[in-house]
Formats: C-alpha cells, sequence, structure tokens
C-alpha cells in the first residue's frame, strides 16, 4: 500500500504497518520527512505525486478538505484509492479510479501510542472487487472490522461526538469543579475510568445510578446550589432532564 | 473494625477486608446474611446492635438518610464511627462517639468485581485521634487517600455525577444513535475506553477535538441536520456552545 499524508492519522496508520507481515508500505507521501516514524526508509518517502508506484491500495489520510483535490491528482486511473474521513461520503474521492473508505474509528493523539489491533475499522467500496481487498486488510490488520456505509458513518460520527468530545467536556468541567475547590483532579480519574469500563459488562442504561436515575429532587437541588457556574448549571439541568425522562 | 451494612458500598469494603493482614473484621452487622461474601465466618454476622463487641473503628456503610438514625442507636459512646456517604455532612453522626468520613470515590456495582487498592478514600475526622486511625487505615487499604471536608465532599460528590452519571448518559445517547441506524454499538467501546484512558496523559482541555473545538460550524450543522431527536439535539447544541465559549 501507499500512504498518502503525514499528520495524526497518517502516522498512527504507518505504525500500524510495522511488522504487520501481511502489509507491504511502498511508499509514503508527505511534505514534511520529519513528520513521520524513524523506521520509515528514506527512499519510500515521496514529496510529489508524479513518483507514485504502483500498489494495491493508495490511502489518503489527509483532511477532509483535501480530499477531491489530492484524489483528482492522482496521476493514474482504474487503482483502488480509498479516505480516511469519518464524515465524508466515499463520492468525494476522483471516480477515475476504484472508490473506498478505510475509516479507522479512535481517537489518535501525536504523544500517545495506541494498540491498532483494537482500532474498529469502518470500510466501505463502490465495487466487489475492492470491498474484497479491504476485507482481506482489515481482517489482517486488525480485531474487528465493520461495513459502515457512507450515510451510516455520518451517523456513527455523531454518535462519537457525544462519546468523545462531550464526554472529555464533562471531565473538563469535573476538573474545574476540583480545582475551584482545592480538590485533586487526581481523585476522579479511577471513577472516569471504571465509568468507561462500565460498557463493557453493562448497557450504559442499566449502569445508570445516581440522583437523576433516583430523582432525588433533594440532592439534586443541593447539587444546583452549589454549582456557582452558569454554563455548569444549565448542563446539570439539561442532562439531568434527560435521565430523568430517557432513562 | 465493624461494618454496619449489607448493600453494595458495604459488600465491597468487606471484599476488601479479605486477605488484608492490617484489618481484623471483627463483626459485620446485616438484617440478611445471605446478601454477604462467601468467606465471612457466619459467627461474626449480627443483626441486632446490642451485640455489637469493642472495635477500633465502626464503618455505617448504610443508606444516607439511615446514618443518623443508626448512629443514635449505637449503644455505646466515645468510640470511632464514621459513614461511607459522599453528600452527607460528617456532624449527621450522633455526637455520643467520635466522628469521622471514609467515603470511597468510585461506582460500585453487584455484578463487578473491583482492585479496591485503586479506590481513592476521602476521609475526615473531628479529632487528631480519629483523623490519624483513618489515615492509617487507608494508607495500608489503598495506593492514594484524600483529607476531604464534609464541605468539599459535596463539592467532589457534583463533579463526580459529571464524570460518571452525565457520562454515561452520554454512552447511552451514542448506542441510541448507533442502533437507530443500525450500527453496533461494540463499534464505539474502544472509543469510550481511549477517551478515559486519555486523561491519564494529557490534561481533558488538551486531549479535546472535534468540531466543535475547531469551531468547524460545516460539520456542527451537518450534525444538527443527521440528529432527528430533540432532546439530544439539545444536548448536543449546549455542549457545543459550552465547547466553544470554554476549550
Amino acid at each position: 500500500m501507499v500512504i498518502i499524508g503525514s499528520g495524526n492519522v497518517a502516522n498512527h496508520l504507518m505504525m500500524a504497518c510495522y511488522n504487520n507481515p501481511f502489509i507491504k508500505l511502498v511508499q509514503v507521501f508527505s511534505r514534511s520527512k520529519n513528520q513521520l516514524p524513524d523506521w520509515i526508509p528514506h527512499a519510500t518517502i515521496i514529496d510529489d505525486l508524479a513518483q507514485l508506484k504502483e500498489a494495491n491500495l493508495y490511502i489518503l489520510a489527509v483532511s477532509d478538505n483535501a480530499i477531491a483535490e489530492v484524489s483528482s491528482k492522482l496521476p493514474f486511473t482504474n487503482r483502488l484509492v480509498v479516505h480516511t474521513s469519518g464524515t465524508m461520503p466515499m463520492t468525494l474521492l476522483d471516480a477515475k479510479n476504484h472508490r473506498g473508505v478505510l475509516y479507522p474509528l479512535q481517537t489518535f493523539s501525536k504523544t500517545k501510542n495506541i494498540d491498532f489491533k483494537k482500532v474498529p475499522l469502518c470500510i466501505e467500496a463502490e465495487n466487489e472487487a475492492a470491498l474484497k481487498l479491504l476485507q482481506e486488510l482489515a481482517s489482517n490488520w486488525v480485531d474487528n472490522y465493520y461495513l459502515i456505509s457512507s450515510e451510516q458513518r455520518k451517523v456513527l460520527h455523531v454518535a462519537a461526538v457525544f462519546v468523545n468530545n462531550f464526554v472529555n467536556h464533562l471531565y473538563k468541567i469535573g476538573k474545574d469543579i476540583c480545582e475551584n475547590n482545592n480538590i485533586s483532579f487526581e481523585i476522579l480519574k479511577p471513577l472516569i475510568m471504571e465509568t468507561a469500563d462500565k460498557i463493557n459488562y453493562l448497557s450504559p442504561i442499566d449502569a445508570q445510578t445516581g440522583p437523576a436515575k433516583r430523582e432525588d429532587t433533594i440532592t439534586l437541588n443541593e447539587h444546583l446550589k452549589i454549582i456557582t457556574n452558569d454554563n455548569q448549571k444549565e448542563i446539570y439541568k439539561l442532562l439531568t432532564q434527560s435521565i430523568i425522562n430517557h432513562g
């Protein structure tokens, strides 16, 4: 395969190729060599699309707004080209090549390694042969892959915003509340880990506890008196009401 | 020590005494013997407060609204009695004994074991001797304990509602969104685990990503079109605005 891009996702994909006997990383396209993992042979790094060699698969791990342009600039036709976006439709890719999507549903940071085997891959392809190749790749790369249409992928991205971005924002509020009262945020970390781990054993609706679930209005009113920040108060009210109404 | 109660917290405290050479479980008070761990000797289980023996510490692991009554019914004075509540003040305990609090900040379920060593213990006591005993106990029981006043504990409980109850509710919404679109919730679980694990490496504000953080209004509006449920839409809007305003 060839990986085009040098951002977070591109880097994690490259790392995930290391020592995988099924995958041969033919080339990496990047405008700056020093953003790439050390072990990538310099001879395989290119910065000009004209130098692209033949490969079974070209992965465009570029930003959403670069997908259309980069895919149209590829100097070949009828090869398999996929993007890695959670939101963009497969058809954003130039139709001169066989199109597909390989979306790793995970949050990647520069500074934190990840076990790529555990990353769920969402795959989609516009024809049978392409889908077969992506399935073969995915099954040799990760524990679980899923066939997800462009429409489903969009919805999945919304769900990911709730369980990742919004959850992380609640962690931030928890930290703010602690620090405004001279309490170490460390004290909440085991609870945060256990809350997440519980979903591996219980459905979230069965795992729910607390004053909203119990409709314990005494505690709920007490909490609203303790919260001095208006924004936190609004969030407390809305999420409490949502738990009361929907479990 | 003596443990009074047979609910979730009481049971996890009992389990955490097992094989700990520092702790001697003198008695357990419970109205029903079959709710207790198997290994507890039947001779140490009592169901009448009058049978209570002498001990260094009496832990009242009972529901919030039973604390005052049970503590006043204890047939002795000037001994150390603590409750385990996240919300109730230490002074709810009857003043005839030395009062304190031992609040394990974790979510306990009946069906899931927990490594008690990792549970943060919040301790408080009304005098030096009592505090010293609780500190000695806590340091032999868990990795990290914290001195937390009744006022701080109330605030901490609010923070815990944000990072536990509310976070779990967002997991529930993520699951609902998936299932309404024939997508397996399994696909979100690695993301949920990684989002939690990240706080061990990054401050939540630095870990934040996504369309709200980028103020990517195109994606935000797209998402609002995809979300058909009014309650989810309101939560999406409020949390997005909170991320935009507060990071």
